[in-house]
């Protein structure tokens, strides 16, 4: 049922990153970082050599939980308290590789029903523990792991929440467990005919709860909208009681506590069920490559489509870089096949797509709406120099959307840092930054003397905006890599800020984030943060140090994970 | 610049309602209200009757302000604070109408600018002045009313702030000061070849700020979105400071400030600009009746259409008795056509029409856009029995559209209670909550023992359900008016509340839905509300007594107004 990646590294245990299928690859990637063919191996430590540090128990905590959870609901192994110390930022897989676990949780419950969650946090409350929920573990920004030492550490692990509680036909709309992760819930709704649409690149490990938690964006948010436009009503239990939000359309009674808990990371409650809009499963997924000589082009193309009503199920384009990347991880084909790519490669070269930027679009629905889309969309696309490749493209990226994580532990494992940042910003501001950011990262690179890797792609498109999602790569440089990735973190995230760009689009704030948010919302946007958590979390019992710096903080102060040696 | 509405009454007070050109309405009203020829006359007390209360002066916040605000941006005399008193609810309308004047204000203030309303704030807070921000004075909720009489009661008039500031042609964005009216905000954006959409029913003299402090809903909402969908961005002086939120498509740093500014009500501070999404003023705005022969199958084709991606403008159905109503707003034809028109009815009372339901659906945009719409939304709309009536009826609805709130004047007049309740619930709800809302009424008429009108509309829909809107008129009963009209007031809302709705979807709270704020939000909600304005307006001084219901308060405490005489 519960389905935990490696301790060590991204996904399945079991899962091996097809890198012979793939021959261009790792040449492309030797070339673009500089790597030697006998540069480091720097493998994760033995299991066996990983020390958790001792457990803080706080008795009367462990009395309570005992009158009312089974015996199967409470974890204090080892095995569990190290799954669940880290999320999955390239600090914590930097961090869990050698062996550093100090902010291991001393205990991982596993709530089974709303109402357990109802007796775990009042007790938690009572006794001074510290909470943190906890979904499936992908989140790159600090959310799931514990900071506050002062007192006994609790991880909610929430996946054995998992069910459909009830659907709705007429209102297609679900009420569902936070705790059930993205392959149990579409299958669960899939056998009722209903989907819900959201595949975020965490889709495999991650739960509803950790999405709402943390404003997750699926592939398909151009149609079914980011998480927090699906949800139509929630129940959160806080150290103030239980939240539950009204099952509304839309109301005008007061502010939108939905939009309260959504991005509220686990600091004010968790999140137990939630009622979501679900769509009957489309019975078309049509996706389509696209190939523009430029990134600016297929930016314009995106644009001019979307708002004029002509907006698919997804749009998502890659920059010369990472088209690149794309491209080399194609197999190369043999015989006629090949000798016709070959052509069409030399055709395309010299109708200007020399270095060309790939799109994916996609076109979901009743046969009719699809294709109704197709035919409106395409033509745009061409109008923007948009070359269609067809759909075997298409085939190709729904085949391996999921696998392209795996690829950053096969680097970590040669000595280089990866990692992703993205943002969203209006129209008018999101060409130049994205130039700023590609062109800082390079600078930097240049700057520090080594070759490294940034690419981009817009995943997420709106009338008034569109989000940029960067994924940049070097060699790390020996003894300081986590003061060379956060040199890059830094960088790349003042650049978002100081060229209109938010804080993040998509993945949330977590610790990481935390120095940039006064600026994000405005001082007195913080102090109604701050006024959210003391009311509803006076004791802070909950995620502490996550989202809302410290009063009084410093926002230059270095990040958690910086301080680890 | 600014325009006043009637004291004592809707809109503007040059307007006539052009009673004699519909020669069927008066007969249709005298007949379903039950009023006799000569019946009893009330009009409103003269002007120089009414008395304002003495005014209570804070001499050092008069001083504060003299030295910043010029004498022009400050008002004391009595027509100033007479028609800043009240919005347009039926109790608002019934005790001006008396000269029951008690909740004045003491000063009205006209900011001009952002900086004027950052150093009002400080001051009212500095100072324990109460501040009411006031936009065109059409919320029916008791919004704009000051309950505080323990200190200097001071309304800011925000309509001297009404420019576009700027355009951003690229992003589909305009920054625009909160305190413009409907008109003046279209026609300076269509100068500019943009335009808002938001057109409620309060388009004439409500403001940009009041729409967003209370999520209001325009009728083109299933296109253009309710008002807090169209916000990218906002200002919002608060006791604690301004609060300037991100101007970005979409984020997840954290909860969603915006949607917490919207629907605050004035209660945590006043709102100065917005950054809203606009677009380009539509080409084609095509508006078609369309026949049902039961609202039923209106709403089944309504919900059929929108879960289909067949998304018009504009869906407004009017169930039987409004239908009714509307069509006693007609003004018959003659001669030929006259005879055509007979032909129809006869015809249509044949296929089952004998008691209709009228429809008005409505396409905009790109020519192209709008009439592929209407070519897949028409047929829909005739596989569930609807009779395409074309777009002459269409024309008459917009040529009409804000005409009909003045009616309720002249029912006044006649000593007649009128006033609208509206809520919103998911599909699978709506028509049973529909038809318990109907039913409900119309059995408290019998039960009262006089005839009454109760007519309702679907004016905005979503894919998980639609809003309902209820008008509901009767002869008052001399001596007990108010405790009449909150007899229905209380009943509607509560069948509301029974049946799934939500509390408000565009109306607000203000105080007449405070005493349900528990029930719609759950206790801890409430505390969280609680905690946002003690966190924001620590010493209570913005719009005190409106949303959130007091700590402790009885929630079958009678509103403010039945304590009226």
């Amino acid at each position: 049922m519960i389905k935990d990646m490696k301790w060590w590294g991204w996904g399945d245990p079991a899962f091996v990153f097809p890198m012979d299928e793939k021959p261009l690859l790792w040449p492309f990637i030797q070339k673009t970082l500089g790597l030697a063919d006998d540069c480091p191996k720097t493998p994760p430590v033995e299991r066996n050599a990983v020390r958790l540090p001792q457990q803080k128990l706080n008795a009367d905590f462990m009395r309570a939980i005992n009158g009312f959870l089974k015996a199967t609901q409470i974890a204090t192994d080892d095995e569990q308290r190290l799954i669940h110390t880290y999320g999955k930022s390239f600090p914590d897989l930097f961090r869990v590789r050698r062996g550093i676990v100090d902010n291991a949780p001393d205990m991982v419950l596993f709530p089974e029903s709303h109402a357990d969650v109802e007796k775990i946090v009042p007790a938690a409350k009572q006794f001074g523990v510290r909470l943190v929920p906890f979904g499936g573990g992908t989140n790159i920004v600090g959310g799931v792991e514990h900071l506050d030492h002062s007192a006994m550490r609790v991880t909610l692990d929430m996946r054995r929440m998992n069910r459909v509680l009830s659907i709705d036909r007429e209102s297609w709309t679900a009420t569902i467990e936070a705790g059930v992760p993205g392959p149990k819930l579409e299958e669960d709704l899939q056998a009722l005919g209903y989907s819900l649409g959201h595949m975020p690149d965490s889709f495999e490990f991650a739960t509803l709860g950790g999405w709402l938690a943390t404003r997750s964006a699926g592939m398909q948010s151009d149609q079914y909208g980011k998480i927090e436009d699906m949800v139509v009503a929630m129940k959160m239990v806080s150290p103030a009681g239980t939240i539950e939000t009204k099952l509304t359309p839309k109301s005008s009674a007061g502010p939108d506590i939905d939009q309260i808990i959504c991005g509220s990371e686990g600091t004010l409650g968790v999140i137990t069920e939630a009622v979501m809009k679900v769509h009957p499963v489309p019975e078309v997924k049509d996706y389509h490559g696209v190939l523009f000589p430029d990134f600016e082009s297929g930016a314009a193309a995106i644009h001019e489509a979307i708002s004029r009503n002509a907006s698919p199920t997804m749009f998502r384009l890659q920059d010369i870089a990472e088209t690149g990347l794309a491209f080399s991880m194609k197999k190369p084909s043999e015989g006629l096949s090949g000798f016709v790519q070959a052509q069409m490669k030399k055709y395309l070269k010299a109708k200007g797509y020399a270095t060309p930027c790939l799109m994916m679009v996609g076109f979901e629905g009743e046969p009719d709406y699809a294709s109704a889309m197709r035919r409106k969309v395409l033509p745009m696309m061409k109008k923007h120099r948009g070359f269609h490749l067809g759909n075997s493209v298409g085939k190709t990226f729904q085949k391996n959307k999921f696998a392209v994580p795996y690829l950053r532990d096969i680097l970590m494992n040669h000595g280089c840092m990866v990692d992703v940042a993205e943002t969203a910003a209006v129209w008018s501001k999101l060409m130049p930054l994205y130039r700023a950011a590609r062109d800082r990262i390079q600078a930097q690179f240049k700057e520090e003397g080594y070759p490294g890797y940034i690419g981009c792609h817009i995943s997420h498109s709106y009338v008034d905006g569109a989000s940029l999602y960067f994924t940049f790569a070097a060699r790390q440089i020996k003894g300081k890599e986590l003061e060379q990735y956060y040199r890059f973190k830094r960088l790349i995230t003042e650049t978002f800020m100081q060229n209109g760009g938010t804080l993040s689009h998509h993945h949330a704030v977590g610790y990481e984030h935390r120095p940039w948010m006064e600026r994000e919302v405005t001082r007195p946007g913080l102090t109604l943060l701050r006024g959210l958590k003391k009311t509803l979390d006076p004791d802070g019992i909950m995620n502490p140090g996550k989202l809302i710096p410290h009063e009084g903080a410093n926002p230059d102060a270095p990040t958690p994970s910086t301080t680890v040696p």
